[in-house]
């Protein structure tokens, strides 16, 4: 049996000291600085980062801070009696019951940390990692890690959403029995939706994870989302591919996002992921470590994991486009000429693009270029049967994106032309509806409030 | 003394009947078509689309129904004192009292009717019309009203912005005491922006309204807007251009959003605009006639219509383009060699871009061209520092977007490099804050509210 160190990057001296007072990551620790001032919380792992003679303990405000051990006059011993720490240890020989949840990482925010020379944030941390800084994870299930890549989420590509798509698939075959990814926040969404058409009929739900804080800021969002992710992929009754994030400033409740269906919709708060044109498929409650079903249209869990269908290929050479007044159809003219695969606009209103650049749409049509009209406005449906130029564009063969999101409807486009390049066909998977990234009934719960009545 | 026409639009048969029973527009009446089927309802004006041989009437539903009078057995005449046409009539000689709002149409589903041939929704309406459909307006002011174009929302470019610019100009210098502009929703943000910047020091609100329903659909939404757009011209005491728009899908509110801060949120909804990062500057409570404040931070009305300041150029080479997972860079490339005047970009998360893209950026800055970094996400802000890919494009330029929208950024940036395409000066103009495009302090108010607790 492999012995799990108490006091992971602690070493010399500090070490020495901890070990002599019998702690361990997870005890709750008194640091006497002299006179009346002392610092009390729990003491927490230390990170290559920090200086070699410090302490890093987390108060009870949720900051984690490091104290070296030169400023100590005494350090007390608060509680230590089943730390988290000492729990798993004795849970090793009944963790061999539980379920085995495989996490991969994809980078991002959630395995990152700040960069103290520079004061930016770097991706460094593995998954393994998050499990030493979140132990509450082993009382779910036993964990298998394993980092893709180390990337910022602006980076991501097709090609990696294929590498990604891959290896669950492996990893679903290999027996799992549930999936978790960390990924960047900036571009989830785009990946949930590579995921939800590269791997369809799943055992249980991928769950995408990421955090908006990095994990040593105070409010670090890692571990909450990171936990219902976990009870997400394990309890969960759909077999859809889902973001788990916040669903409110606070820290109670985590929201199980359809991943075809969810945007990032705040460049910095933590409930920052909303679903659009849906309900969210669940919430998770963190204190009761339950899920219960918001939304009663989802796909089941398959009922073995041999049913799963892969598809994994996706095309780098499809454009996302944004319409605006005074848009240049020169744009247009130079996808056609560039012989891009698939182009995708992002219309205004209920589909529209200024009337100047019908021409150029036609001329993309003629050369084989599948082009799919999507709403800026986010929520809604497209309709382009309403106005003239909406019309003149079906006629000349636009594809109606229906209520999908632009994102999701590029991630699909890409997706199809890496199958079949034949319009018609392409045409016809486009208004498919493959794992519920169209809903066919909206209702005014589905749109965001107004904060004033 | 022009008599005003009680009964615009009818003639003939129709006209001889209906002016023998002594009524005009307004008025209820009782259409008896044979046993005890009858229609009540109020007498509407008729437009050339709908035969001549009948009566428009709108039913308490709101519906507008025409019936031949061929299938007319009699008609009753319920209420006809004090209708508001009589009562205009009666008002013409107080009406010199009232101050003038001048009405300019751009077009849009406002002034649009059904073409009844095809089912499509095509422009017709004039502003006159639109006063014949809502004899309410009357009671607030007197009306001068041009149509500028009328075309459709998509089809609005940079050139219509300074035609409606230099328009709203002359009609401020003139003398009138209000304006609103009838535009289509779409593209109704990027038009508002556009004034916005382009005439500053406003002696009284600019009003943009639009309609999500055309005028004979059942829930015409277009004599709320205007009635509330009218009011806010003539009372608010705020002199920015704004959007006059539905709050909620019911007919009592009414938001007032600053032009600069608002965007269509959704493809048909009713209450589809929402301010973005910033609360709505009022709302217009149609019961009481009432507009009430909501938002404090306001750039009050010029004292003198003099002190308005004009700049009303606008630059059609500028770009707004999205970012993606996979962008490719070839397209910023193309914006270059094409000597693009400047480029938008909507970054992911808190402004990126795949780092694969940098060096096509940084020939960009190179050669003059203003490159400005936007969200996606819409709300929160633009924040580079976080993060090496957003630091490193700052480095080589990049003009941070601060929490504008991708829409507005992008009207500022064709309205400044129409004054200068010297970088510097370009950059220290997109970072003012003209017309409080810049919100400095968000509050959680300022985002959607997500549905469920």
């Amino acid at each position: 049996m492999k012995m799990i160190d108490r006091l992971p990057g602690y070493s010399g001296r500090v070490r020495d000291i901890l070990e002599k007072l019998d702690v361990g990551v997870g005890c709750r620790i008194r640091i006497i600085l002299g006179g009346n001032i002392f610092i009390e919380g729990l003491l927490m792992p230390k990170h290559e980062f920090s200086a070699s003679d410090t302490i890093i303990v987390k108060l009870s405000n949720g900051y984690n801070i490091g104290v070296s051990i030169n400023n100590i006059q005494n350090i007390e011993v608060c509680e230590c009696i089943s730390t988290p720490h000492t729990g798993r240890e004795s849970q090793i020989d009944i963790a061999t019951s539980l379920p085995m949840v495989k996490i991969f990482g994809c980078g991002g925010t959630i395995a990152s940390r700040v960069e103290y020379e520079t004061g930016a944030v770097k991706p460094a941390m593995t998954p393994s990692d998050l499990l030493d800084l979140i132990p509450e994870l082993a009382e779910f299930a036993k964990y298998e890690s394993e980092i893709l890549f180390n990337i910022l989420s602006e980076d991501m590509t097709p090609k990696h959403w294929e590498v990604i798509a891959e290896n669950v698939y492996r990893a679903i075959s290999s027996g799992v029995e549930g999936i978790v990814i960390t990924h960047g926040t900036d571009t989830m969404s785009f990946t949930a939706s590579a995921l939800a058409f590269a791997l369809r009929n799943l055992p249980f739900p991928i769950a995408l994870v990421g955090s908006q804080r990095s994990s040593d800021r105070p409010s670090a969002d890692a571990a909450l989302n990171l936990i219902a992710a976990v009870i997400t992929t394990l309890k969960a009754p759909f077999g859809e591919v889902v973001v788990v994030m916040h669903s409110t400033p606070s820290d109670s409740n985590v929201f199980v996002h359809r991943g075809v269906k969810v945007r990032k919709m705040h460049s910095s708060r933590r409930d920052a992921f909303q679903s659009i044109n849906d309900l969210p498929l669940a919430k998770v409650d963190l204190h009761k470590k339950e899920l219960s079903l918001i939304n009663s249209r989802y796909i089941p869990r398959a009922n073995s994991r041999e049913e799963v269908i892969a598809s994994v290929g996706f095309d780098d050479r499809v454009a996302l486009v944004k319409a605006y007044p005074g848009f240049q159809s020169e744009i247009i003219d130079f996808l056609v000429d560039k012989k891009f695969h698939g182009i995708v606009i992002e219309g205004t209103g209920l589909g529209h693009i200024g009337s100047h650049v019908t021409k150029s749409i036609m001329r993309a049509i003629e050369e084989g270029i599948p082009v799919v009209m999507t709403i800026q406005t986010l929520f809604g449906r497209v309709n382009m049967n309403v106005y003239t130029t909406g019309r003149k564009l079906l006629e000349i063969g636009v594809i109606p994106g229906d209520d999908m999101l632009p994102e999701t409807a590029y991630v699909k486009l890409s997706w199809i032309v890496s199958q079949t390049r034949e319009i018609k066909k392409v045409r016809e998977m486009m208004m498919t509806n493959y794992v519920n990234e169209i809903n066919p009934v909206h209702t005014p719960q589905h749109f965001l409030k107004p904060f004033i009545g």
